[in-house]
């Protein structure tokens, strides 16, 4: 048996509802394929924030980083609440996280599972994964403003890409590209708008490609990847792309491949010096808190995610099977956050009570 | 009758097939409307520049310049075209003439017109506009890079947002909204990420919506918004935002409205010191250029817009009218570009001949 420290922030909102459902089937899994998982809990978010002060302190980093591997389930408080106007939880936490664990891939799958309402009419065959860059771009956080206040302000935000960033997440989803059957890259930019950033991507896709002869190769403006996947999201295979336009992309595509509360997310440290953290794509949905309402799906495949991050791909293999299960019987049934963890916990050999 | 001097810029692909059309609908309705054009023809474009290495001179802008308005077809080469690979038709064109005509207001309305498909199963009522800034953002060309082409390379874009630019378009956003029925506007950025930017789009938007009391003022994250766009695009009136969630938002709302062979645009610049252009969203299709196949349908309701723009609001609901009857009849018939501009011209009482 392999022991897995884990750190679990629940977070705020719909958050620790999801995340116990996570951990419910994590636990499922667990046992038959070899793993024994030590979990801390860690108080993040705009809860721990409006008690504390505190959004992420030096020693929450340091105790994460001791961890094998982070399970978050969502962070934010109500939009607009007066007292958390002084703190931006999602660049101080979320964004904190993945810039200091250096997560430069954030891995976003898109499949849209039979049995599942799409909002398009026709989508076809959805199975394609997001490989977004996560710790460079718009996000950096190397804006500024002047004369704030004034008609004469100005304030700048600054794309910072470099050669070593990019390389790495292209490297990353050329291996995933060609472990796939289908064998295809698409690369989403602007180059004909946004030059400088854009001449480095291209160039470092072509270079790449050329140690990838089994790989398809292609490229979209962004604008023109939106059309596609709502006119033919079954085009896409691998996609590789920015930070801002992975943000956009993925929830974009997280909508019509059945809503993001199925949409799982990786952000991925692929060196292996720190911690790889596991979250759904939604975000604490303040307004249906604490009612049981919230869909764990996404939360459960992030799990999945995890355990393909461990190297256990036959349990994670097992985990969407047991997803793909139950979404297919759905249909329109209003069932609790509980009973769905139960029900997808059940399919894969657990014992679960009465609540 | 009213003489109007309007520049007419073809340009590559399928640009002068469908401004033929356009033209030519704009004659059905221009004697009605006490209007008469006097047009001056620009050879623009990637054609242009093969020929003779020119993208834009100095006298090209100021012969421009002297005109009341500009109607656009398209410009652009076929991608990857080596001979191109000099020059940047998109910035050293397009953008030239949106930033030095000061076009700060791209104006794209998206409407799903009774009769036409849309890939979302159950769309709504789809009637809304995108008020994109066109002058700053991370359009502005402030990027650079070191060391290119070394792995120690790092590639930098600059988006300048100034009280200023984004005071102006908002102002414009917000009239627009009052003046419509529904009276709603909806931010769209990211102010979680970009938080000098988007602080100063969202202070700027609260400040004139004091002076709107009866505009319903609404704000949501870009990713959000593209999963509204296809789970709910009826909820959108009026849309502002900066320039490139501008561009990726109206490709997106183009699709989920009928296609791009639809979307209609105006680069304005309201305070009437330079020409606004008005052209078609879709770009130069080399792939089709040339065989008569291009729909004109978004360059013709270009012209609508350019009615508009002149304050001839009856002569474009006139050729918003023929559109809508026209594509309410369309089915899944193969028309040609001029079977399409003579069955709307027609519908404006143009005698329209053979070809
Ligand atoms: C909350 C926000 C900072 C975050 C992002 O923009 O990356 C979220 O939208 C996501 O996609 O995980
Ligand atoms: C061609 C390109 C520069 C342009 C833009 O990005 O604005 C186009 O996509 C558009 O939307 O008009």
């Amino acid at each position: 048996v392999t022991t897995v420290r884990l750190a679990v922030i629940p977070g705020d909102g719909i958050g620790p509802e999801v995340v116990g459902e996570a951990l419910k089937v994590l636990d499922a899994v667990a046992a038959d394929a070899g793993l024994a998982f030590e979990r801390t809990g860690f108080s993040l978010g705009a809860g721990r924030y409006l008690e504390t002060g505190d959004v992420l302190t030096d020693d929450d980093l340091e105790a994460i980083k001791a961890h094998d591997a982070i399970l978050l389930g969502a962070v934010g408080g109500v939009p607009g609440d007066p007292r958390l106007a002084g703190a931006n939880i999602e660049r101080g936490l979320l964004l904190k996280l993945r810039f200091e664990l250096d997560h430069y891939v954030n891995l976003r799958p898109s499949v849209l599972h039979p049995g599942v309402a799409s909002p398009l009419a026709s989508p076809g065959d959805v199975d394609f994964v997001v490989v977004r860059e996560g710790t460079e771009g718009p996000y950096v956080g190397n804006g500024g403003a002047i004369r704030v206040g004034t008609p004469a302000e100005v304030a700048n935000e600054v794309s910072v890409n470099t050669a070593y960033g990019v390389e790495r997440v292209v490297r990353y989803a050329f291996a995933a590209a060609s472990a796939r059957p289908r064998k295809r890259l698409t690369l989403v930019h602007k180059t004909n708008v946004l030059v400088f950033a854009g001449s480095l991507w291209k160039r470092t896709v072509d270079a790449v490609a050329a140690e990838y002869p089994d790989v398809a190769v292609d490229y979209l403006h962004v604008d023109a990847a939106t059309i596609f996947l709502v006119t033919d999201p079954a085009r896409f295979d691998v996609i590789v792309t920015d930070n801002l336009f992975g943000d956009i992309l993925t929830d974009l595509a997280g909508a019509i491949s059945g809503g993001i509360g199925l949409a799982a997310s990786g952000n991925i440290n692929p060196d292996g010096r720190f911690p790889s953290m596991f979250e759904p794509v939604h975000g604490s949905a303040p307004d249906i808190a604490g009612k049981g309402i919230a869909d764990p799906t996404a939360a459960i495949l992030s799990v999945a995610l995890l355990l393909d991050h461990l190297g256990h791909g036959a349990a994670a293999d097992r985990v969407r099977d047991a997803v793909a299960a139950d979404v297919a019987e759905r249909g329109d049934a209003n069932r609790s956050t509980t009973e769905i963890g139960d029900a997808i916990a059940a399919r894969l050999g657990a014992t679960v009570g009465a609540h």
